[in-house]
């Protein structure tokens, strides 16, 4: 039900800056109290949590709360918002002038990432910030998952034990020497990070202690970076040179099928492309052909165009294509977890520091 | 066939130690050409790998060579052999007063680890190695793929792919909120590993990379491993403490049954339940019943007992257990691998340097 939960108890401690100087200028004009917007979609334990937590600020649950984490729509409620949790209507955030800080559910925000948001949040000295922490070490597992999955084959295995080989119907066998045979080291092989940001770091560490060679591509590398990084411009030169490309790309104009026909052509023979970044970063079509024609080992996909896959879509048949219904970032208590982000942001506003995982 | 395989060229370089004084007796009498002899299984590649890196050695090939890594029966060509590379017979390593080193083509040794065998190696000062190294990171490797696998739910995202949903089948479905909310964060989870020797190091430092709590049980702490090591008198303590328990207990008779039916139910109610080691060092029986009542939220096996399991035996069934047939240690490239290993141990034999993974 749409409504206003007021705090329910008092403030511990009062911990508002006072009209000290702030380069942040909105800052001197924060109420004590915030009128918190959320519309996310949320446990009974995480309510709660949250409602515990924005003491002593006002919860606006918005009228119609996300069904899933993406989704959002228009709502008069948030009108009357300082601050928003969830997945506000990105046209509706223009117009919210009372808005200053927007806190994303997730860690996507391509649809806040256009010109009229920008343009509004930039001149009001409002902040987007993600929820990347939430989601960057699932994500990173999900990926180490993949290819330890492809390394031990426990495709073949989990599928035998089920009653199915190669695609066929089977009696259940001890298949002892063919899994041996087609199972890989990762050690010593080389694996290349594409989109080098909080996943991929978390992620590099773990290959790193498997002892892969990792690299990573990003837009502008630091030249700090945990493994050897570099620049989109030099991604032709090192695909056909790595054992694993790893995609975690997320959508954007530039990213659009940024992994052509041309480019999965060119990948090492016996290479395994994984993505967990989005669908439309990928020609699947070419993909589709590269499996069938065994010039990739497999493809372990998070993320596919379109989402629902419809059930009898041919990347679905491909050979060693295996999907998982875009679940990379999801974990039994990741609404807790989202919350208690969200959380640990609002002690920081309220202290006028700076908020972790800021996206603009 | 069988037969004497001579040197096909001859030595680069004469690397043998001259009459030097050493502490081990039995190099002051090796003679310059050694014959080794052989029974372990090998590709061809591996096989002209062998054949062109014992040089200046003889090889002798076995009668019968080993059909896998842990056959091996009475050969009448060991009695020639200084050395031995493979499986021979235990019963006939006791009389063949030759032999001075033999160098088994497994990890494990169980079958060596008896009176009369140790009794004889040591009258004789010969020694044991074992081929650990080989096997140490793929191990490590399908035990971090198990935990993955598990964490991200990749085996009900397998099966949903392939038709099969809770045992029974479905038209496959883009199934994302059930996989998200039963998929969990390995991060800041709890993981004892139970016998920590080199597969527990490698695999712990992969752990300690994914940010989980780590500590370990081993008959003998040294106190100076890389994560909190205890002795088994409190493997009891800790069983209910912890969410994932990795068993890389070697068969023996001080392992057998080692996994006891109150040790399984001691364990933490949703834990994880591994077992790399061997199939004997667990009550099977048991832990079905665990599994049936829900009490361990899975389990990870790639040894059993016995070994091939039959199509019919329980484990097969019991809920969220996934077997895979003993091809831990396995990898495409394994027999090479154990080629190098060993002729790595043949050059510091002829140099008389210790040799990597002596046991006896």
């Amino acid at each position: 039900m749409a409504g206003i939960i007021s705090a329910a108890k008092p403030p511990a401690k009062q911990k508002f800056p006072s009209t000290q100087s702030s380069e942040r200028v909105f800052q001197r004009d924060m109420p004590k109290t915030l009128s918190i917007w959320v519309n996310t979609k949320l446990t009974t334990a995480a309510a709660e949590q949250l409602a515990a937590g924005v003491v002593p600020h006002k919860l606006l649950i918005a009228e119609r709360s996300a069904g899933n984490l993406t989704a959002g729509s228009h709502d008069p409620l948030l009108a009357q918002a300082d601050v928003a949790f969830g997945q506000p209507d990105p046209k509706q955030v223009v117009d919210c002038s009372g808005l200053k800080w927007i806190h994303l559910s997730s860690a996507g925000y391509t649809r806040y990432d256009r010109g009229d948001v920008k343009t509004a949040l930039a001149s009001r000295k409002a902040i987007l910030t993600n929820s990347s922490s939430v989601f960057n070490a699932p994500c990173a597992e999900h990926v180490a998952a993949f290819m330890l999955a492809q390394a031990r084959q426990l495709p073949a295995a989990i599928l035998n034990q089920a009653g199915v080989r190669n695609g066929s119907s089977m009696p259940r066998a001890w298949i002892s020497p063919t899994i041996r045979s087609e199972s890989k080291l990762l050690m010593h092989q080389t694996a290349m990070i594409v989109g080098f940001g909080a996943i991929g770091k978390h992620l590099a560490a773990v290959l790193l202690a498997l002892k892969m060679n990792v690299l990573a591509i990003r837009r502008q590398p630091h030249g700090d970076e945990m493994v050897p990084t570099h620049g989109v411009d030099e991604v032709d030169r090192l695909l056909p040179t790595v054992d694993h490309v790893i995609n975690i790309l997320p959508a954007s104009k530039s990213t659009d099928g940024f992994f052509t026909a041309e480019r999965i052509a060119s990948m090492k023979p016996g290479s395994v492309f994984y993505n967990i970044g989005r669908g439309a970063t990928v020609d699947q079509q070419a993909l589709i052909i590269a499996l069938q024609e065994k010039r990739l080992a497999a493809a372990y996909l998070d993320v596919t165009d379109p989402e629902p896959l419809p059930p009898e879509h041919p990347l679905w048949l491909a050979p060693n294509c295996h999907i998982t219904p875009h679940t990379a970032g999801g974990h039994a208590d990741e609404f807790e977890r989202a919350v208690r982000h969200f959380l640990g942001n609002l002690r920081r506003y309220e202290k006028d520091e700076p908020l972790l995982d800021r996206v603009m």
